[in-house]
């Protein structure tokens, strides 16, 4: 166990991505590591997951120098997890255009003894199953955040509701909170998760910004305004990655530190959309992060 | 001339409406009505427009009981405008199933000499020539504010152009914002914009809330979270009152009366929208303003 040192667990993937702006093939992207490249401003992380023989040398390099642990991702035989999209005008919708599972379709990690007493831990969109399974290894975690996807809500919502018992921190789009509770209202949304397990829950609105919702306040947060997105892969994993990290850096996980931790998730995500993979994330500088929270607060301050 | 009145042009109209809620008939509507009910709360308002014979004397009454100027209100031979539409599931989006302008077809105000010399204006959304033809007769107002609407974007372009040059302050959706600039991106549509005669833009995003944008600041702010939009019709005009009244009360309009302005303007909006017509403005407090403005403040600062 490492003190301040997020478990993260989800998928690193080949992602060959078409937008107004560009294209890329085969460029290094996955939840995790958006996740990662993210958080590692503002604590420790340890990547869980899978990837193929096919995996370049380079991108583990790159994974590792943004000081990344590694040592709980996986190489398998086949090849790794390959999603083809494109972004046409509306950046807020990616078209999937081929999905190939490859080594995580049977992606069931073991976490090692030497991180199983870690106290926190991040769940990415993956199979609420696996999610559980993973927490089943883990021993009491101080914060665990989860994110989820259509798919598993209308498929996998006993499970996923098993899940929710479980985790302090959910996180999810306007859509999916939509769709889990049946309600059209996101203030009725938030009432029926919280009702269900988390403390927390984040709603994600892509350009439109943030929604977040205890028991005890509310925090709206719009997104960082940006002159062009020109790839918006892994927003929301770059998000939760900013909010999670700097979360974990605090001492006490306070009012006061959620607010300022739904603004860090912004400022991430904003400067992850500026190109394409883990560009622009692994080229960031904390004085740029700073400066951006400051700009922040003077858009949203009156 | 009356200090801090404002000179308020646009329709007045008998809107019959359907939301999931429920549905009235012949309520009333139009523009400066849900402008001057908001407004009211801040300055003075004169209300510019046409009625017909059909308008019942208790609307009258209750524009009167506001404390609304109907002196500029004509009432014509014919019928009044009348507005049918609905609200499905997704309330930001109303379906117009009818519109008969009636005497609103014919509507050319002629702006009685008293109020001439007004030093605020309010020019809600119409034919732009007409807009225009209304600041033909006023002296050299102090402030000026505009709305308007995709089909003048579409069939009025130089005229609504030529209208941008002479206002201070633009209103419009971001639709709207993007249609007239042909950017995507907001804050390419913003410069646009700006660079084309108005010191400030309003571009409201319904329930994603508000961008403001000046040459020298950029203010963000979310939309009050409600349990449920009951009737959204007359936000954009209420909103309009609440900024504009707020705006023309302060001695200066400086960046943080505007600032201060938006959020009134979407205290008033998230009032509005809770009820049909203006049933709940006409029945709103001031203190009721303020415990919202204040609730606005919690949920928004870091």
């Amino acid at each position: 166990m490492k003190k301040n040192r997020i478990l993260a667990v989800g998928s690193v993937a080949l992602d060959s991505v078409k937008t107004p702006f560009g294209e890329v093939t085969n460029a290094l992207g996955g939840s995790v590591s958006y996740f990662a490249a993210s958080a590692r401003f503002f604590s420790k992380v340890a990547l869980v997951g899978v990837v193929g023989r096919d995996f370049p040398e380079k991108y583990w390099d790159k994974i590792r120098s943004l000081g990344v642990d590694t040592a709980c991702l996986e190489r398998k035989e086949g090849k790794t997890f390959h999603w083809r999209g494109f972004y046409g005008d509306d950046l807020n919708h990616a078209k999937t255009l081929k999905t190939e599972l490859n080594v995580f379709q049977s992606f069931r990690p073991c976490i090692p003894r030497a991180y199983r007493s870690d106290r926190f831990v991040f769940l990415a969109n993956i199979d609420p199953d696996i999610q559980r399974e993973v927490l089943g290894q883990m021993g009491r975690p101080h914060l665990t955040a989860c994110d989820t996807m259509n798919y598993w809500i209308a498929h996998k919502r006993p499970s996923l509701m098993s899940l929710l018992k479980k985790v302090h921190v959910f996180l999810c789009n306007d859509g999916e909170a939509r769709e889990l509770s049946g309600e059209r209202s996101l203030l009725k949304a938030a009432k029926w998760v919280l009702s269900r397990g988390p403390s927390l829950l984040v709603i994600k609105k892509g350009e439109h910004g943030v929604l977040c919702f205890s028991k005890n306040f509310t925090f709206l947060a719009p997104a960082f305004l940006l002159e062009d997105v020109f790839d918006p892969t892994g927003a929301g994993d770059s998000f939760a990655g900013g909010f999670v990290g700097y979360l974990v850096s605090c001492r006490r996980f306070s009012e006061k530190a959620v607010r300022k931790a739904i603004v860090y998730g912004s400022v991430l995500a904003s400067y992850n959309v500026e190109s394409f993979s883990l560009d622009r994330l692994s080229r960031l500088k904390r004085p740029e992060i700073e400066k951006r929270y400051r700009q922040f607060r003077e858009m949203t301050r009156f």
